[in-house]
Parts: structure tokens; C-alpha cells; sequence
């Protein structure tokens, strides 16, 4: 966390007027570090630090800067200081920056800028699809050219690459036909031909249609520096490289973490504590609304059974651990099935796999935790007067069948919310833990309260 | 998911003892496609099948095998067959798998293992550790010699590197004092010195007792494709690369969510559905039980309060959406703080400025649940009988209000008891999501009663 340790002493340099020796201090950093040290200055100083790096560097820095700065930099540079660290950008980079962009700014220097084509292209993909993360940078051979012919023609494109680990082999039509690592290409033989050294069988590819998902999932599943994105008749568009593909795990796994807690929105790229407080207010308030409103159906159940509830008011008691216990027993079973969907570990049609397999672990669940509550409401209770020909033991039994059922009812609907939605086509971490617990608390009280009066005759 | 659609044509090969053409078909998958097929078959048909392999293959596709499977055949296969296939492996991954192999088999084999020395230093390493995670191949030059004379040395000594995207530069201690990379390489001048192709800002290097964590971290923050390893004095031991981080992250991110969902114990290598019911019952068992004894305080102070509840029976009524509300914001606060804290946006000294931001949305969520439920009392409960002297103003009231403290305790446990654990050097996760819901279950209930009390002298 070097920001913390050096942005008060920078600061007082800035307000000396000392702009030289903080531009040394931030040139030496690595760009990512740069970038995290000038998102803690005010933004007007932050320009000026910009335009005293080397145009690389300027460009590189600010392409790690969070969203907020780099939008409101765009408004402070003049266009052709904008034009500039725009076409030190990767194709990627470009056409991320051109969608938060304000349109007039874009409009403003888009016509300028050297690549536009590729850019609009690159921005016309959908949010969340192959063809949005990947970039157009990328060496792309016919498979017939020599080893020695392909490390001068290298030589003399390379240097604008992005990646240039993955040389990617095409036929005439630009078709994607293989690939050879550069590792390949330096070991190799130079008189022989790519084709040659390429692995046909590692020529994995995805479409630019296809979603972060499976993105994710090829690049693990193959161990890929670069994966080569195609259109439908198989033509290579660009490629995916493996820091982005790092990035799109960690941003989906928080995604999928914050929805399945009930928080919505897109997670920001912006750290926990520079967040607006009203901005947290705003993704976590629409769930807790609704789930408030719906968990007042509890509190029509015991209306319903309000007599049980007076006379018997030991059934209340228990009420508390009957309601967390399937809350628990439901969110883990929510949690292990939305994993093993993002893992692509099972499908939608494994639905009466998926439910035997919790079935056997909700018998067992559900046994040990009514043994648990029969001891303790028999232990527990043994001074509380009952009404006229009731024996403790058999509220204990009562209250242990309730439980044991909650447990099975709360782990089956746990794992079937998930499956169906995405049976649905939704995200399964869309059926939240909290949404789970109010479902189960309402079967649950339903259960509670049935079971009592047909057992205890009340 | 290739495996589902063939699994049952080869099994029918297999039952006609036509293993050829299966070994044909599986020869020309990737070796990760091959063992996802492999790992549904009955374990005595991968044996035979393996052995059909050239030897490269045959590593290639057991490595890739899942941990249970590999233990199997290890016993099943003839001494020098598993020697010959540890030998194909790369030193993590032949560590990897003396950590899992029974005693007696590794006493068996590991004499004969080419690399006997660099298995050992590396299965030396704590689980979790840098040190276990990286692999001892890499390129390491010394500084000073130049392009021509670093390509010819790759060429000689590349074949069997995990990595050679990044070429390390080494002083005569072998300390690390830079890198550059393959590309960097191909693209110079060759007569140009390596040491005038390195970033020096560049050459972020992790010790080797360090985390997980800090690994993923590293590697995220400055897109690496190899992160190098050091001991204490700088000495390069081995590196890191790009799919084994991604790995990594993914194990990291699942255990996180388990853990925080009270699910204990290790993510399993294999998928969901093969793990046994009993296993899954034993990793979600404990906290089930621990929260299930401590939820009977719950029920404690219900006992407490029980003239009040028999009293104002309508109390009873909102109980689950006061529970529910408390826990909801509770394990809200919760999961954002421990993503805050993952990815190392905050830490625990920051925990005022987090307990005031969360202050701030607690006091905004409050407001929005209080208005809802003193409606929602007021609307539902016209028709409710009660005791001489109250009005259901006074009860709507005092409910929103108990409502509003509830979800500002809650919001602030939540965030608070994660940031505990991490000053205590305990992995935030820790704090389970059900485990905040009881605490908050508890504290909501004697608020709930005491407010109850107070406000309408019950």
C-alpha cells in the first residue's frame, strides 16, 4: 500500500509548488503504482503530474487510473493532449475509455483518433461479452511462412503488440487454422514451416458472442496466455490476454459473491471507501425492501396460528433457532450449488442428481440437529408450566419433527432456487442468500405451527 | 462439457475391449479434455488407457487428472510406469503430488525420480504458501550478456521450462536483479546487453513464505505473466505463472465463499457430484450446530420477555422480519467489508473511517425500514385487539423504531466482526453470513423487547 505511506509527503511537496521532484519520485514507479499514488491527489494536480511523464508513460498511468479520474481528466486536457495519451492506449483500453466517455468529449476526439475503426468495432460488442474484453492487437501468420521468416516479420511488427506470445497461424479468408507459442517459434528449427510446430488439437478459440463466462472458463480449462476470439465463419477478430481474463475473474466472482448477499448493481471499479455512502445505500436497499415486504408473510402465519402461539408459548422460544436453522441449512446448500454452476461443474438438466445428492445431506443434517433440539427443549424447559395433559417430551418430539423437516425443506429449496434459474437463463447467484432465509423462514413457521397443532392438539 | 456427450460410446468400446480406438480418440484431444473424459471411466479402464499414450501424453493427461483419481492409479501402476510419469511432470506439480500420494508409494518412488532434491524443497513449503504454489523451471542469465547470446541459451536450455515468456536477470549470487521479457528478447538489437532491456521498476518479486493472497495480488496488480520467488536475501527459487495464479484465484475466491456461507474445510479438487453426501454433510455440520446452541439464547430471552410477549401478542408478529432485516443488513455490511478487505482495499486500521461510512448507509437504510414497517403495522394491524389503554400508533412506533436500531446494530456488527478477524491475523471469510445473522438474531430480540418495554409499559 505505497500510496498511503508517501501521498502526505507528496502533497506537501505539491503545495510548495515542488511539481519535478514528485514527477521523479511517481517516474520510477511501476505504472499501476503511479496510477494508485495520483488517484489519492486532488484532480488538479494530477494533470499537471501527467503531462510531465514521457507519452508512454503518460498513457500507461493513466490507463490504471479508476473510471471517476479518468473521466474527469478528459474534461481538464486539451484535445490534443487527450488524442495523444488516447493513441498510447491498447485497442481494448481505447474502447473501454470511449464507453464511459461523455458523449460530447467523444465526439470531440474520436474523429482524431489514429485507430477509430478498429475502436468502434471493439465498443459495438455488448457489456460482458468476449468480443467487449478483447483487444485487436495480435500477430496473426499464414501457417506456411518459415520459422525464420516469422521472427522477422516479429521483429518488425511486434513492437505495437500487446501479445506477442501467441503467434496465431490463418488461411487466406483469415480463418484462425492454429497456433504456436513464441516460445515455439524461438526453440524451433528456422527453416521449418508454423505449421509445423502448431498443435492443432490447443487451437481452442471462442466466439465474440460468447460471455465472460465461458471466457473465463477456456482459459482455465486450457491454461492460455491468449484466447483467440472468431465470428461465426471463424475468422480471427483478436484476442483475449491472461491479465484481462485475471481481472474478469476476480470482478465476476465479486459480482457473483455481492449479488448472492443480496447487494445489487455492478460492482465499481472505485476502492470500498471512495464509494459514496448514498451510492452503497442505493445497491443494497432495493433487496432489503423487498424481502421486508415478503417477510411479512411470516408475520401473517402467526396471525393465522395465534392461538398456538398463546397458548403454548414455548413454541416461541424455539422459534429463533428453528428460523436461523434453515436460513443456514438453505443459504449452504444455495452457496454450493451456485458454485458448482460457475464452475460449470453441473447443468440445469442434473436437477434430480443435484437434489438426491442434498436429499442424503439434509437426512443427515436434519437428524443430528433434531437430536440436538429434542435434548435441549427437554433440558431446557424442564421448570415451564404446560397447559392441561401436555408432557414436555412430547413438545420436545414436536418441536425436533419441525426441525428435521425445516432442515430438509430449506437445503432442497436452497439448491432448487439456483437450478432454476439457471434453467431460466439467469444468473443462479441471482437467488440470494438473504431472498433464500426469508423464503425458508415463511415455510418454515408454516411447518412449525402445522406440525404443533396435529402433534400437540392445540 | 465434451465428457457427458462421449462417455457412453466409449464405455461400449471399452465392454467390446476396443481400446484402441478410444486411445486414438482421446489422443487427439487436449490433454485437459482427455482427462475430464478419462476421470468418468471406471478406474482399472484409465490404466491401459494412459499406457496407450507416448510418454509426454501420458504425464500431460495425468497431471491433469483429478487428486483422487491420481492416488488410485499410482497404487495400480508398476513402479518404473509411475517413475516414467513423474519424470513428464514439472516440479510443482510433481511436489504437488508427493503432498497427496500414501507414504508407502512415495517411499517406493521417489528414489527414482529424476529431481529428487528440487521435489523435496518444494513439497517443503507450508500449503498455501508462495514457496508451494511456484515451480523451480525458469531462465535465469546473467546480466550482462547479450540478445544473440541469451536466444542461443534459451534455445539450449527452453525445451523444458514451464515458462520462458520471462527471462530473469541474475547476479553472480543469483540474487534477482531483473527481467525482461521473450518478446523484449526477439524484438531487440542483438547485440544490444540484457541488462539495457530490463524495467528495473518492473522486477516485483514475492518471497516465497508468502501468501496465497499476496501472490494473486501481485500478479493482478501488475498484469505478470511469471512472478519470480525470492528467500531472504533475493536469491531467485522459482516463479509463479499466469494459469497456476489463475487457479489459485479461483480455489481462493470458492473457499472464500464457502467459508463465509459456514461451510468448513478445504475446497475439494473434485466436482460437486462426485464428492459423497457424507463428506459434503461433515463440512457443513459444525457451524450448524454451533449456531444452533448459541440461537437457543434467542430463545433465552424470549423466556425473559415472555409477559410481553403474552402480553402484545402482535409483538410476536413482526418477530421474523425484525430477524430477517437484522440479518440481512448484517451480512450486507459483512460481505462488502470482507471483499474490501480481500482484494486490499481496506485494512484493519482503517476500521474508524469503516464503521462511519457504514454509519452513514445504516442510518439511511434504518430510516427507508422504519418508515416501511410503521406503515406496514399501522395498515395490517387495524383489526388487532389491544390491551386497555394502547393505541396502535404507540405500537407501530415503537416497532419502527426497534426496526430502525436493529438494522444500525446489525450493519455495524456486520462490518466490524471481519475486521476483527483480520486484526487478529484470522482470514475474514471466518465470519460467516449465518453467524452474523445470530448474533445480530440475538441483539435484535433484546432490543426489540426492551424497547418494547420501555415505550409502552408492558
Amino acid at each position: 500500500m505505497i500510496d498511503q505511506l508517501v501521498t502526505p509527503d507528496l502533497e506537501e511537496l505539491l503545495e510548495k509548488g515542488d511539481f519535478a521532484t514528485v514527477i521523479k519520485f511517481l517516474d520510477e514507479l511501476h505504472p499501476a503504482e503511479a496510477a494508485e499514488v495520483l488517484s489519492n491527489l486532488p484532480i488538479e494536480h494530477i494533470k499537471p503530474l501527467l503531462l510531465g511523464f514521457d507519452e508512454q508513460k503518460r498513457a500507461d498511468v493513466f490507463c490504471e487510473l479508476p473510471n471517476r479520474s479518468q473521466i474527469e481528466l478528459s474534461s481538464l486536457f486539451e484535445k490534443q493532449e487527450l488524442v495523444a495519451i488516447i493513441n498510447g492506449l491498447s485497442p481494448d483500453d481505447q474502447a473501454d475509455l470511449f464507453k464511459i466517455l461523455p458523449t460530447e468529449t467523444s465526439d470531440r476526439v474520436l474523429p482524431e483518433v489514429e485507430n477509430r475503426a478498429a475502436i468502434e468495432t471493439l465498443a459495438s460488442y455488448p457489456e460482458g461479452t468476449a468480443g467487449s474484453i478483447m483487444t485487436t492487437e495480435f500477430l496473426a501468420f499464414p501457417a506456411t511462412i518459415t520459422v525464420k521468416e516469422a521472427i522477422q516479420r516479429i521483429r518488425r511488427e511486434g513492437a505495437n503488440k500487446e501479445s506477442i506470445y501467441t503467434i496465431f497461424l490463418v488461411d487466406p479468408q483469415k480463418r484462425l487454422i492454429g497456433l504456436c507459442s513464441l516460445g515455439d517459434i524461438v526453440l524451433a528449427d528456422p527453416e521449418a514451416q508454423l505449421c509445423e510446430l502448431a498443435e492443432p488439437e490447443q487451437t481452442t478459440s471462442i466466439k465474440a458472442s460468447a460471455t465472460r463466462e465461458e471466457v473465463v472458463y477456456q482459459v482455465k480449462r486450457f491454461d492460455l496466455v491468449a484466447l483467440p476470439v472468431v465470428d461465426d465463419s471463424g475468422r480471427l477478430l483478436g484476442i483475449i490476454t491472461h491479465d484481462d481474463v485475471i481481472d474478469v475473474i476476480e470482478q465476476e466472482r465479486t459480482e457473483d459473491f455481492e449479488r448472492f448477499m443480496a447487494i445489487t448493481g455492478k460492482h465499481e471499479d472505485v476502492s470500498y471507501l471512495k464509494i459514496p455512502a448514498w451510492r452503497q445505500f442505493l445497491h443494497r436497499v432495493p433487496w432489503l425492501i423487498i424481502l421486508a415486504v415478503v417477510g411479512l408473510v411470516s408475520g401473517a402465519i402467526l396471525q393465522h396460528f395465534e392461538s398456538a402461539l398463546v397458548n403454548l408459548v414455548i413454541l416461541a422460544f424455539y422459534m429463533p433457532m428453528l428460523a436461523d436453522t434453515g436460513g443456514n441449512t438453505g443459504s449452504q446448500s444455495a452457496t454450493v450449488v451456485v458454485r458448482a454452476l460457475a464452475l460449470k461443474e453441473i447443468q440445469p438438466k442434473h436437477v434430480f442428481k443435484v437434489l438426491w445428492k442434498e436429499l442424503k445431506i439434509a437426512l443427515m443434517l436434519g437428524a443430528a440437529l433434531s437430536l440436538l433440539a429434542f435434548m435441549r427443549v427437554l433440558l431446557g424447559a424442564s421448570g415451564a408450566a404446560l397447559p392441561g395433559g401436555l408432557h414436555i417430551e412430547q413438545v420436545a418430539f414436536a418441536i425436533s419433527v419441525a426441525l428435521g423437516l425445516q432442515v430438509i425443506s430449506a437445503t432442497i429449496i436452497g439448491a432448487l432456487l439456483p437450478l432454476l434459474a439457471a434453467a431460466c437463463k439467469l444468473d443462479p447467484a441471482l437467488i440470494a442468500s438473504p431472498a433464500i432465509t426469508t423464503v425458508v423462514d415463511i415455510t418454515g413457521l408454516f411447518l412449525y405451527f402445522s406440525i404443533a397443532r396435529a402433534l400437540l392438539y392445540i
